[in-house]
């Protein structure tokens, strides 16, 4: 695998310059793109580059608007909700966050319901935006069928992947953000792309048994982490972001999508909460002592470290090659 | 192992029994008592008289209040504060319920931040009493350290378990509540009772190695379920039903407990959403075709239902033999 060398504002513009020649406008290109450079930045490079052909296709196609203008709405003192009108999620959630924010910030917890959208990112850039504010940030997306509840065989939950997020005043949050399928579906695209294998029980070939073959995967079926609990979250994910917040599962995603490629309508969910309202005084002082036994035992690290580590560095990242030349050939076209 | 039958107000009567006897008010001894006759009644049994003999030696150690008159406190529209007084933990959440649920019915989505509170129970009381007002639940705590965080082999996280359920108008509702170990250590220490083994991946023995045997792993760590993401979604157990409360963490609780068998002190967040507010008009509906969808493939299950089957059942249950030999003994002290 051949790579090339770009720095975070060619990365920006790169994806910027595909976005906005397959229709997107502006505010969109802008919010998307930057959720991609960040990503690059941080090393999550199935959330990187490698979605652009997606969100290109999905606005190709017309699935997608790119130039929705959504405006969240303060529905109760604790409670916001925003129309995504069809874009892409991104541009919802930067304007949203805000307004999440305050409402916990006054009220010790708030919930933001975003709806008739489209996410095909990483959530912990909404979970991460909270804990800037001093806000626990949780949040939840489903998806298109791809994980077979544990005991079956067939796809009825999406990859449905959860975040959480902890302030630490001072320092970058607590952060995980992960699939509560065993594996992400990109990070086994990725694997099937560069030929490596995944772990048995990472997900089921097309005749239903176990793999270690991420190809056989793509045409069988994922199964959720940790078994029969991994599979309760999931399901937990399924309610949370469809109909609590008045969105679809991922089965009625999936069927109404058209298969463009890029990332089905659905909704998600966000929840913010003050632990200097809920908590004492001192809470972020008390959970570092927390971190501190966590970090002082072999073999642990706090998540997100890894991220923020990444972020801390300025310089250019590598990039697949064969990804840039489809997308130099994307914008040019 | 023998069993004896007794009826459910039986059940009750001796647990309540045993709990004044050792020093509990009638307020706090009905509420206890009615928390662990539920659990009989539901087939918990790790959650039922079985755990007599740990709230009474509670009491009897002066460890926790008999007589704690805990009052919930209105803090905001959306959050609840209430101060157990050092009492049992189920007094005070029945008397903090409604008033979250009013809260959440108002404003979409509220908290309640429950401290200085002794915990011995299941969650499902708590998120079932908020899913029959039609409301979304979720609740956790976390405990004394007995879970090494995934890549350990020293206990840091309790078994922190989570409670999520969700309304099903004039059914009864969808609920799990499990623990984030591998298993719950009632459930070892019943397996450990009865000569069972449990499966590899539950826990290490005190010598760090993977055992099938649960007597090792009580005298060893129990393991977090479901590898990295599991131990992810406990530690995120440990800093909801911590600082994000005000309370311990599970280290904290356990250095501060007497070793008296009972619970110790800790924490309790409890989330309520209202799915009317923030979703469709159609949102119960809507979840039905999902759990049909679920229902009808091979080897799925609701959760939750086993217990609910069991519910309806109002006849007498089996208890252990020895155990009521134990609790007998307690009553006539």
């Amino acid at each position: 695998m051949t790579t090339q060398a770009l720095t975070l504002d060619e990365i920006y513009q790169l994806a910027f310059n595909c976005l906005t020649k397959a229709g997107a406008d502006q505010a969109n290109a802008d919010a998307v793109a930057n959720t991609v450079m960040c990503a690059e930045r941080d090393g999550s490079i199935s959330h990187g580059l490698f979605r652009i052909p997606g969100y290109v296709a999905s606005l190709q196609s017309g699935k997608v608007n790119g130039s929705a203008d959504p405006q969240p709405e303060q529905v109760t003192a604790a409670f916001v909700r925003t129309h995504g009108q069809n874009g892409h999620a991104p541009l919802a959630i930067h304007r949203s966050v805000e307004m999440l924010a305050q409402s916990a910030l006054q009220c010790g917890v708030a919930v933001l319901s975003l709806t008739h959208s489209h996410h095909f990112a990483a959530l912990w850039p909404e979970t991460e935006a909270l804990a800037e504010q001093g806000l626990v940030g949780f949040a939840c997306v489903s998806y298109t069928p791809m994980v077979a509840p544990c005991g079956g065989d067939k796809a009825l939950f999406g990859t449905n992947p959860i975040s959480f997020a902890w302030p630490r005043p001072g320092k970058a949050p607590l952060v995980f953000d992960m699939a509560t399928a065993a594996m992400a579906m990109g990070e086994v695209q990725i694997a099937a792309r560069d030929g490596h294998s995944v772990p048995l029980g990472t997900g089921l070939g097309p005749n239903g048994e176990l793999t270690e073959d991420p190809k056989e995967i793509l045409k069988g079926v994922l199964l959720p982490f940790g078994a029969h609990k991994g599979s309760a979250i999931s399901m937990m994910v399924e309610l949370m972001a469809g109909p609590m917040v008045g969105e679809a599962f991922s089965f009625e995603a999936g069927e109404r999508d058209n298969n463009d490629g890029g990332p089905a309508q659905g909704g998600e969910f966000i929840l913010a909460i003050s632990p200097q309202l809920l908590g004492s005084d001192n809470w972020a002082e008390h959970a570092e002592g927390f971190f501190a036994k966590l970090e002082a035992m072999d073999g642990i690290r706090l998540p997100g470290q890894r991220r923020h580590k990444m972020r801390a560095d300025f310089g250019p990242r590598e990039v697949n090659t064969a990804l840039l030349t489809k997308l130099y050939a994307l914008c040019e076209k």
